[in-house]
């Protein structure tokens, strides 16, 4: 039986989670693949911090502290890179297909940023770089883009692909939590880091939009086009009100194709209460896909840590044996499309968006307010479905204020708000959250 | 750019669809695939029969009312299956194998009960068979647990795997209807066949999980060891009861690995109403798949319907192109395991397993019933979680009285009950329903 040898480079939570499944599996992954796989080099700055679990793992295996050695090394087969983002991981992804290896990554920051420069430089050398671990963890939504679902034009993907946001409005709802105690208690778990801008702030789930568009529409990477908002400013109250309407809030990725061309946008947003994703609570993930031929297909788990993501990583490098005899051209391509096949679309301009919107915010408790509030609103063609004012009054004697929209136009929903704030004392704390409807 | 050319037999629902398909999105597939893929031969009974978006999707294919001349042209690269059962299926697939083609099929039964023999016929000539759009039509399991999946020890699957039955008991639920009238009206739609028996009756089920067992366990395919039962028992009391006792009622396919082996179980089941697959109403299908590396992870879309199990038979077609140049050794085997590496578990007899039990009963309303009941219980080592005895009094002075048991073996259950029904006029219409848990 032959020995495919891999060259690993990093051994933290997903790195340690490859060397443990590998060990762990590696009969029933032969009993399928028919070849051994075994890593024969890992790299790792620290060698002795890697814990007594990982380090029996990888007995069989030369630890370098130099990641260049690995990849250069004439005894590797395949390269698995799990670094992440700095520490000069370009060069040695370029350095690996340059010579030859393909590549197995989880890196989404790192392929949503230079994916084009990489999958260019892979199919130059006639080898592969394989991601499924850079999206959702475990969950194989990069083959149902790339393949499962190849006989579809697929029309759009809408999905909760930020464990950290999720955990964190799933606690601020079940456990009657504030955001910031949600958060903390996020941090404490380890589903949050002590810097959580990268989760919290939504540029984590548009790393991991920009990568799904691409391999849906054949566009090419467009992270910088996705429109990208945070959970920050969620309160408990807004939970209640979500609720009381019908809704969830969920932080949630948005990647549709229409005759205007792309959307793409990461932000907060109302769901319904029946829709699927509506119950997925916790730090998992899941994504809806929608193609012409199939109709809407979902796909949940665990988005993160080590078990699943390496899952996905050993995943990728029995694909990558498998298709070693595959001539090239054959080969399902990096970013899904034949190179010639990627078009860019125009973006959508997120001002252009039509939509049901949820407005919160705190008014002053005194006759006129909601009078003036209803003439701006109508003035910018923003029709009223429902307007709910609290009686609780809070230490600056304000209420709050809480409408739903009809679909109305976002840049003069934006307006709207704007001439509220600028208006001298009449609300503040104002919060706008996107209702999504799931329809066409 | 060069063609795939395809041999079709049959252009009914799935076959039609495929045709519309490759007409309609011809362009974006070989924008992925860098090939074009034509329909060059169909094979249909009737061809007068086919409707006109078919006939002008198959302008460019020759229609033939003998299949076998299908199979046998030289000019079909790839030949698919869409006949359904009998009518000489085997024997086509057989002769196309034999014939070098590979063949991509929806054909659930077929495979169930001749699947060994087909997977190994393709082996011999060094050809695959493809079959994702057997179970769960375009949601891609197949793929999941022949690829996406295959880090992981696979350590069961439990899922909602037909349709009909879902709706059937999704309209009881949600329109308070009787399993007789949702039959009715699923037949009206198009849900249920005029002899619904195969859906209702669990068979069909049956099928897919043999199917899905043997991918995801390296077993043989062991249709003729799953136990199965059918809805057909089920009453809206039951939705009722199950919903006030925190659950609902799904008919659910049963796949799972332990240390006394291999456990298949097709049946309805209250699962708990917090769980993903409580909340997938209608005909649509999920299915939960446990690895011990990933977790748990849940698929789902539409079981059935032209379109999306289209979708499945040409994903198929996509990856059967991709794959022609592949070394046969190294594609996925056809039942996802090396031929030598397939091993038989043991099959966990039914009545050793341990679960919790609903039992439902029309008994007569006088004193000592439920003391007598009691005992024949307690006798067994079956104890009571909760009773309910409802004060509707039936046509033949009968009330229902409900219990769910703690957990309890499978054999004392079944001896309970025979032992209630042989006591003269104690109680009629008794079903027992197992409380499926989700632990280990």
């Amino acid at each position: 039986m032959r020995t495919i040898r891999v060259g690993l480079l990093g051994v933290g939570t997903v790195g340690g989670g490859v060397a443990c499944i590998l060990a762990r599996n590696g009969g029933e992954i032969a009993r399928r693949l028919g070849q051994r796989m075994e890593i024969v080099r890992a790299a790792c700055r620290r060698p002795d911090n890697i814990n007594a679990e990982v380090k029996k793992a990888l007995a069989g295996a030369s630890i370098h502290t130099d990641a260049m050695e690995v990849v250069t090394a004439d005894d590797v087969d395949i390269v698995v890179e799990l670094i992440g983002e700095g520490n000069g991981v370009l060069a040695l992804i370029k350095s690996a297909l340059s010579a030859g290896r393909p590549v197995v990554t989880a890196n989404k920051a790192l392929l949503a940023k230079h994916g084009d420069e990489i999958f260019a430089l892979a199919r130059k050398n006639g080898v592969g770089v394989a991601y499924e671990a850079s999206v959702m963890g475990g969950v194989p939504i990069i083959q149902v883009l790339r393949e499962s679902l190849a006989a579809n034009r697929i029309e759009r993907l809408v999905g909760i692909i930020n464990g950290t946001c999720n955990y964190i409005l799933s606690r601020m709802r079940l456990a009657d939590m504030e955001y910031e105690d949600a958060l903390k208690e996020a941090q404490e778990l380890g589903y949050a880091e002590a810097s959580p801008e990268l989760d919290v702030g939504g540029i984590d789930a548009a790393h991991k939009l920009a990568i799904m568009a691409a391999i849906s529409f054949g566009t090419p990477l467009s992270y910088d086009s996705v429109s990208t908002e945070g959970i920050e400013k969620i309160r408990k109250i807004d939970m209640c009100n979500a609720e009381a309407a019908g809704h969830r809030i969920r932080h949630i990725g948005v990647a549709r194709r229409s005759d205007a061309g792309l959307e793409l946008r990461v932000h907060p947003a109302l769901i319904p209460s029946s829709h699927l994703l509506a119950s997925v609570d916790g730090v998992m993930n899941a994504v809806e896909v929608v193609g012409d031929a199939v109709g809407p297909t979902l796909y949940c788990g665990a988005g993160a840590g080590g078990g699943p993501t390496a899952s996905a990583v050993v995943a990728d490098l029995i694909e990558t044996a498998r298709t070693m005899t595959t001539s090239p051209e054959l080969r399902t391509p990096g970013l899904a499309f034949q190179d010639k096949a990627v078009n860019a679309l125009p973006v959508v301009p997120l001002d252009n968006l039509a939509s049901e919107y949820y407005v919160r915010m705190m008014v002053t408790d005194k006759a006129g307010v909601l009078s003036a509030l209803s003439s701006i609103f109508a003035e910018r063609d923003i029709s009223i479905r429902m307007v709910t004012q609290h009686e609780a009054v809070d230490e600056h004697g304000k209420v709050p204020l809480i409408f739903m929209t009809h679909e109305a136009v976002e840049s003069n929903i934006r307006d709207a708000l704007a001439t509220v704030e600028k208006e001298n004392d009449m609300a503040s704390d104002v919060l706008r959250l996107r209702v999504e409807s799931f329809s066409e």
